[in-house]
């Protein structure tokens, strides 16, 4: 019998990827990458440097160019490659990345009045236009609804799907008003491959509705209408056509449609698994179970885990999701995550650019910072410049530094910023104990876990626990390809499936004591800080430094 | 009659400067400049950052090498100039920069045995290594003394003449046993000149003795013997060798020598006023008066203002010094100051070299600020990479930056940094005020003062007040030159030499209500960081962060 093998499709940030992965054996026989065309690397911006949307014909374009150049690809290298050998497709996209579409299920980007109004696109997870509306959502269901923020982490976030189409809404209208939906990418690229975008063929898939959209069975899917009729009388009627029945990715959401198989080459009615987000699929890829934690470690991070849907699990406030069935089903998917972390070294190296040219390129800051040893810069960071997602669910937070002297160096400052985001990682990590949630096991994955080892030591020696590596370099992708073949019935469950599919690097990082017992000291110093900028129960007043900040700078910006 | 001059020998952390000034008009006919030649730019540093000496060979080389080329200068720029025409000599230094000398006066760094010991050095004003003792001899003065603290703002510094003896006094014994009497810079160079270094024969200056070593006539000159005795039986052996009878600049400690007139080319006996610290000369320079604060703005601050001797007077806390007589005759002196502006913006350029070497210039850095709005940049600093001298009197303090996003710019860094030393220079006038000091009017000199309107104009904007700039370029050396002219009878007294020979640029920075409104937000966040982070009275308790890291970062140094 010929090899079998499935297509896991990820959408990125900024570019799409195809991977065909050997359903026997997890072997990556071919990849492709597509980069989005429009605005800054795909990312459309304005003047509010809190907008970030995106193009949907991106995802168009795009399936349809890594898919057959993938194919190509794989032609060259596996011998005697067919296109049938693809049995099964999975996708992941970004997350929470709503975007409005007519009764017919399409974009209302693609209407000719709409093709250049930002309300009108896909707003990227990373779009913080939102936060007065997040504000607003949280107060109204701190008032009447407290179970819904319980499962949200007592905070809902600017970067969720309800605060994106409140704020739109409220400040556009026409856009709102002609809007027929609103779907998640990750709902949408599925339903597109399959021709089923029709609002009445619609399948949501549990993990964006449950994380993002405060969907959950117990009070009967998304929002009532009552709850989302006092933020709007619009969203009460947008409630009416919001989709019921969420799916796991054990599910398929239908097969290849004719016209995608004649774009892509695949065969027709080819399985496409219910999506999911690119951090969820992930962790499928990175073998997530019950006490191993994933970190998917990229621009920001997920932290993502799961936990035996027949045991109780207490609700973990600042966690952002806990979702039945929303990673792996039969379990419950916890989310948390960290803002920014591979953002916060790129803002270093790419905005201030130290060092000049070459001293001030990663390799050359970790290089330096290598050498230093831990405390001997006196630095201390917050790493909360794109906010703080995991626990305190604020993206109003700024980022800090203090120790600096008259001699403090790029290199010292680079690694007080490494070593912040491995304090933020241990503060997501002492959450879910405390609240009973077991992390036996950390597995790291993403570009900066393959190719750092200074993170990966620094995060072993503050958290005090051997750092692992997901043998795969593209776990998101290979996750997909996974559901892929679970929604093929190649694999009869997911457990079946990761054993044979994924795997760990032989490198694992192990903590040092001696570094251990210094960072001990520095992470009751963040602790400090964290509190006393982060949270409004500290004795002090600090918490409003960050944010009048914010105002004041709103203000001066006219 | 021929025009008469005077000199001004300005002794700075880098370098010496001669100055030669018309007694007639202030004008400044030749000047030259020696660098030191020994360690970094004549600083002489260690492994231990806090380590700042100089070699006082540096002095006795200086003094040679820039008054002949002064002179040599002024015959080439003035027809028929004549060394007979220089009728007096001033001399400014940094301080407190005590150097431990012999039963003959002579440096003990002159000797063969001592001549590469830093503790035989001079011990350079921005050496830090002496914390513990600072520490020390407040807490003893606060217990059995509280009268010596009131007179220099509630803390004894480790910048200070006793904290640097007392610390040479533990950790190098066999300098301290040599050492006969240490002497501040700024006493031992006019000694050196007219040949007054025996200590039987060596007048010291009230400016020094008063602002850096607790002397004070109430109390019978420096610290009694009980008091030093307590902190080392070696310091109460110390205290029967100092000197009394503290002089104010407008007497002269003797003629200039045989010796160094044949050196110099200048006239034997040529009257040598008693030495004082560059920044109170500066002020003088600045035409300092009550009311006028002087700001003499350079890699650190002194903030220099004069109150009647004839009117009350309260201790001010937090301010360096009170000393009747150490700027001018007749007045109280009040020496405040920072640690740190210019340094700041030379660490930032210098060491973080952000964006580049041409982006990053100090002009670059200063063109692009100045496009931006008052807290348009959403960061907030504080100015303590060197510690707090006024208004917490505290070197274990270090900087810090708030705000920072994935977007923030050198230029908005390096505004915020301008800014935090603006706040710093608002609350030292705040601080004046409080206590019953009147500060009518600001005027500032330096480099800085001088090349760079964007930093007049934020000065303005911050504390509300119209920033002027001195005249001169070199208001040390004009002192020290103004100085001169007093001790050689050409001008009676002080108020009458610097109505002659100082004056204003035209050009007046003046505050602007919008960015005033914007800033008195900012101010109000400065004060809330500095106040938790610098007192322990604040009731939070982040007083102990910085210091914590600095300890953490003497011991990961080893």
């Amino acid at each position: 019998m010929s090899s079998r093998y499935t297509l896991g499709l990820d959408y990125g940030t900024n570019s799409v990827r195809a991977l065909l992965v050997n359903v026997a054996n997890g072997r990556e026989v071919a990849t492709s990458v597509w980069g989005y065309e429009q605005g800054e690397s795909g990312v459309l911006l304005s003047r509010d440097p809190n907008l970030a949307r995106q193009h949907p014909m991106e995802y168009v374009r795009g399936a349809e160019a890594v898919v057959r150049s993938v194919l190509t690809a794989a032609r060259k290298s596996v011998r005697g490659f067919s296109a049938d050998q693809v049995v099964g497709i999975g996708v992941d996209t970004t997350g929470s990345t709503p975007l409005p579409v007519d009764a017919q299920g399409k974009p209302l980007a693609f209407q000719k009045r709409f093709a250049k109004n930002p309300a009108a696109m896909a707003w990227l997870w990373k779009d913080h236009t939102s936060v007065d509306e997040a504000g607003e959502i949280t107060r109204l269901a701190a008032a009447i609804r407290p179970q819904y923020l319980a499962k949200c982490g007592g905070t809902y976030s600017s970067e969720w799907f309800f605060s994106k189409i409140l704020h739109c809404c409220r400040t556009a209208p026409e856009v709102f008003k002609a809007a027929h939906l609103w779907v998640e990418c990750a709902d949408w690229i599925p339903a597109m491959l399959t021709g089923t975008e029709a609002p009445e063929r619609l399948t949501i898939g549990i993990c964006a509705a449950g994380h993002k959209g405060l969907y959950h069975e117990s009070w009967g899917g998304y929002p009532d209408a009552e709850f989302l009729g006092q933020l709007d009388p619009g969203m009460a009627s947008l409630r009416a056509r919001l989709r019921g029945g969420a799916r796991s990715i054990d599910q398929a959401v239908g097969g290849l449609s004719a016209e995608w198989a004649k774009k892509t080459g695949l065969r027709e009615g080819t399985p496409v698994a219910v999506g999911a987000f690119d951090a969820h699929l992930g962790a499928v890829g990175s073998g997530v179970a019950a006490g191993r934690l994933v970190k998917i470690i990229g621009t920001s991070t997920c932290d993502i885990t799961v936990s035996s849907m027949a045991e109780p699990l207490a609700d973990v406030p600042g966690v952002c999701g806990i979702v039945p069935g929303s990673v792996l089903p039969g379990f419950h998917g916890l989310e948390a995550g960290q803002s920014a972390v591979g953002d916060i070294f790129n803002w270093f190296v790419n905005y201030l650019q130290p060092g000049g040219a070459k001293a001030g390129s990663h390799e050359a800051l970790t290089k330096a910072a290598a050498r230093l040893a831990p405390g001997e810069s006196g630095l201390l960071a917050l790493d909360w410049n794109n906010g703080n997602r995991t626990v305190l669910v604020d993206q109003r937070l700024t980022g800090l530094l203090v120790g600096q002297t008259l001699y403090t160096t790029p290199a010292e400052i680079y690694r007080a910023l490494i070593e912040a985001t491995a304090f933020g990682a241990l503060t997501i990590i002492r959450r879910f104990e405390e609240y009973g949630v077991k992390v036996d096991e950390v597995v790291n994955c993403g570009g900066i876990a393959e190719k750092n080892p200074l993170v990966m030591q620094i995060y072993a020696d503050v958290t005090g626990r051997p750092m692992k590596v997901s043998r795969s370099g593209q776990t998101c992708a290979l996750g997909a390809a996974i559901a892929g073949s679970v929604v093929a019935g190649v694999h009869r469950d997911y457990a079946t499936a990761q054993k044979v599919m994924t795997g760990l690097k032989s490198k694992v990082y192990v903590p040092r004591p001696a570094a251990q017992a210094v960072y001990a000291e520095l992470y009751a110093l963040y602790r400090e800080l964290h509190d006393a900028f982060g949270t409004q129960a500290w004795r002090g007043g600090l918490h409003g430094v960050m944010k009048r900040l914010l105002e004041i700078r709103t203000g001066a910006r006219g």
